[in-house]
């Protein structure tokens, strides 16, 4: 029998047995990301030291990083005081979290008036996704 | 007829018509909290400039600060690439954004090594939450 270990029991994973978990710069508190864990997941993740994900879309473990070499090395792992958010200080590789090449997915910025709104990109494309996922 | 801002079709919201919203101090870089917005708190959040979720657990307008004073002023709103997530840039009013009396939510920390860590709570309680919510 595997028994979970019981700081998992801290957590209120959801519905769907997932938790989401941003990933933040641990040097520079950039957000680069959020994605979503399942208890598999984060035990790999705090054991290894690398962020591991649950891909939602497909429907398996994600290793940061495994197609892209962008891994994240975790410094520090956190809970809310719900137990219903993690938060991961991490060190990206290769600068880049954003599947769009750029170094954060928050690229876009809501900028106007309310009633005239609009998303500005702010946030450069580093490197083609094309030469990323090859 | 309302007819709602055009900004708004960028932004998935869940089954449930609600998206994560994260908030992160706007000087420090430290990520204060996480909360849920429906469409509604987020055009009154943008609108207004202050931070206005929506409470699960109360089925209402969450104004951050209602109670407690410690309302956001937001600096900046961004979405990811998914158009899944926002992230708010805040001043938080009165450096309290937990209902614990903490600076931030995320408070916990995992220490140890993965068969046998635990959470170890590494910020102060800045003000009795008795005081707070009164």
């Amino acid at each position: 029998m595997t028994q979970d270990p019981i700081w998992l029991d801290a957590i209120t994973f959801d519905g769907n047995g997932l938790i989401p978990a941003i990933a933040q710069d641990a040097d520079t508190g950039t957000i680069l990301m959020v994605a979503w864990m399942n208890a598999e997941s984060l035990a790999e993740t705090f054991a290894t030291g690398r962020a591991v994900y649950w891909s939602r879309s497909r429907l398996r473990l994600w290793r940061k990083g495994e197609e892209s070499g962008h891994v994240q090395t975790v410094h520090e792992l956190r809970l809310d005081c719900d137990g219903d958010v993690l938060l991961l200080k991490v060190k990206q590789e290769g600068g880049i979290a954003c599947h769009t090449g750029r170094e954060s997915c928050f690229f876009r910025r809501l900028d106007g008036d309310a009633g005239n709104a609009v998303w500005t990109i702010t946030d450069p494309v580093l490197k083609d996704p094309e030469l990323i996922y090859k």
